[in-house]
């Protein structure tokens, strides 16, 4: 059997994305056989690691096959066209951390990767560049219309509807045809991944109590109860929808599980809350695997105190134990 | 000093709310002295306790001042005209639960009681009895138009901008008198119990990330951070938005701290993964105390499996420890 090929793109070079990346891949932790491929500029890489104290090395990358190895590769590309500033959004890291992961997820439907591990992009950096997504999920989102965007840990897993939206525009998002792709899409792509036996998607509610019988909203009992019994009727295991407060608790600790949340905070706050600094974001419905960290840029200790590696850890990990499951 | 004198309406007969109530009472946890005073059915009370096996005894309450000593007393109201059965919502439960909390409110106005502890009801039966609230705390808000409702733990509190609304509607309550509403009632109402110095309250955002300067939403904007700035201007202790999927974190277990939450799941979600069965439900901006528990009738095991009473014994000393604060 081949050896998992997983593409790296090294996220906003002002944020603590190259740290974290150079941290998982060189520090103390056990990482799981594959070849690594840093997609990034070798000079910001070699600066980085040194700041960090590491001693990192980069094999460089050759998508013919000929370097069959597991170990750290690099796809050596382009510095930023101007001066990074760490904590600093900007036009140069926005374009610069566009372009790396650009030329990541382009090898990937290439077939040369088997997974896109992201480290994290600012997104206002990516505005300020004349970018026209405003994440990792939405660029996909433009290949991939069916991506879902996900959070796994050891505790819950979750998945959303909608994501980056505001919460006006994602309650007009919870329609038969969205609810219906998404159960579709958990069944495909993550009932292969959840462990155990018993795969279930629990659906939340979108009201307080989920409806309370239609005393607290009426979206439980038009669309969401209807999308719910469509989908078993295809032989999808799909139970709900559940009250917003308690399918969380529920779900917890219960790994064969995954709550279908209907709109971001619902699924991130309780997400963040149990799974701070080991949660993974894993797109799903993509021909790859993608995963990245479940944090951002963090700009406020970015160059300052040395940040934490165990989500993109965890990011690594997931993204090869996906591919050979 | 006199002794607390805390009203405890004893919830939906065909739920836990009786049996709750006497566990905390006549089970073996140390509640600090006060006179408790249930509201409800004598014959009922007794049959409930036996049916627990709880030695249960009840003094009668005299609203003259005449019986002064800390215990258990009983203010005896009519059962309900129609068979209870456990597990079941219905008409005559619905009639009775709410007397026997109108009943223990009144005596709260008229100062008899300087609290109100309201064991759960049913919000189907009080519905099928042709109450017109929706619960507890809609009608105390008749009285009280400043009501706000709050969740209190040793790991988190939370305060609602509003309640049971559905999603769509509590949208539409995010305004400016609103809010400065809520961050004054909290002030005068919250800040003295919160423990520690460095009171502060915490708001989150409406859309995720906050709105992320306005990319992924303009209430933060053009509402909430205007309301946090004007109640900053008269004194008080409020910052934020902060990013939904990150406030509640960043507040867990800082009692100094409460999140003001903008709508019902987005403090609940948080607050019950935090907090079950030691959550206490606490009305603000009354003229009198009232807690309850944070959980609901539980018709799924009320009769069947003994219920636990742990958020009713923290309500019962968070009431006591409120009027003599």
């Amino acid at each position: 059997m081949t050896l998992p090929r997983v593409g790296i793109s090294i996220g906003d070079p002002a944020g603590i994305g190259p740290e974290v990346t150079l941290r998982a891949l060189f520090g103390n932790e056990a990482l799981p056989p594959a070849q690594y491929v840093l997609f990034g500029p070798r000079l910001l890489l070699e600066a980085e690691a040194e700041d960090c104290g590491l001693a990192a090395d980069f094999r460089r990358w050759k998508a013919d096959g000929s370097c069959a190895e597991p170990g750290v590769y690099l796809r050596d590309l382009p510095a930023p066209e101007g001066p990074v500033n760490k904590g600093v959004s900007g036009v140069f890291c926005g374009r610069a951390s566009f372009a790396w992961f650009e030329e990541a997820v382009a090898a990937a439907r290439r077939r040369e990767m088997d997974a896109v591990v992201t480290a994290p992009v600012a997104k206002l950096s990516w505005n300020l560049a004349g970018i026209r997504w405003r994440g990792h999920t939405e660029y996909l989102e433009s290949f991939y219309p069916d991506a879902v965007m996900s959070f796994w840990s050891d505790r819950l897993t979750v998945a959303l509807l909608s994501h980056h939206l505001p919460l006006r525009e994602a309650l007009a998002r919870v329609t038969p045809p969205a609810l219906a792709r998404l159960f579709r899409v958990l069944r495909e792509c993550a009932a292969g991944r959840a462990a155990g036996a018993g795969f279930e998607i629990l659906v939340a509610g979108l009201n307080p109590h989920a409806g309370e019988e239609g005393l607290l909203g009426t979206e439980e009992r038009d669309i969401i109860v209807p999308a719910i019994e469509g989908a078993r009727r295809a032989g999808i295991p799909v139970r709900g929808p559940f009250p917003p407060d308690v399918v969380f608790r529920n779900a917890l600790g219960r790994p064969e599980k995954i709550v279908a949340a209907l709109y971001h905070d619902q699924g991130l706050i309780p997400f963040k809350l149990t799974a701070f600094e080991t949660g993974v974001n894993v797109t799903l419905g993509l021909p790859f695997v993608r995963t990245s960290p479940d944090h951002g840029t963090a700009f406020d200790i970015a160059g300052k105190t040395p940040a934490a590696p165990g989500s993109m850890i965890e990011a690594l990990r997931l993204a090869v134990t996906s591919v050979t499951a």
